[in-house]
């Protein structure tokens, strides 16, 4: 699955960065408007507008101009091929643990 | 959190590399000795050995050296910290989503 690695390999790479993760951090709130997002960081607007650049590239963003105004948010489903990938690498003793989770879910009274 | 984040930093950036995702990807299923590793890839043992390096410096992967064999495996739990981050960063649809999947997985009969 080609795709899949390269959608995984991009998204991996652009979390691979504290501001990004940053970012991505506050987005998962609300969407934000540039400035909004770079005032936490002590960053010359054009490098966060490279962090930004790269966070849409992999699709773990999509931004929006509106006038002068660039509003960014977080993807819907953006981080579910990394969700996957780690799913898949769940070690034998670990997918039984996931399976007596889910018996525990299902078995235990709500309240 | 700096230990958090710390450990989330070293693990991305130790995911973030094709050879050493698939080397993940081998081990999930069972540990394995170093020449294993190295076979399917079409690289010189020393680069391997550097990728291994990063993984361990992470907490990803651990290894034992009996006589001459190096085993590596994946350590248990050696993801959970992505997993806890990207639980983090669902959006409000996203986690409505999440307690709709509960719900229907406390309430549909098993069979």
């Amino acid at each position: 699955m080609p795709k899949y690695h390269d959608e995984l390999d991009a998204v991996l790479r652009a979390l691979a960065d504290p501001t990004r993760r940053a970012v991505v951090e506050r987005l998962a709130s609300s969407p934000a408007v540039v400035s909004e997002l770079a005032a936490p960081f002590s960053m010359a607007l054009p490098s966060l507008l490279q962090h930004l650049r790269i966070l849409e590239d992999a699709g773990v963003v999509t931004s929006e101009k509106h006038g002068r105004v660039r509003t960014v948010s977080l993807r819907p489903g953006a981080l579910d091929v990394l969700h996957l990938w780690l799913g898949e690498q769940r070690t034998p003793a670990e997918r039984q643990a996931d399976r007596l989770g889910v018996h525990l879910t299902r078995t235990t009274p709500k309240d």
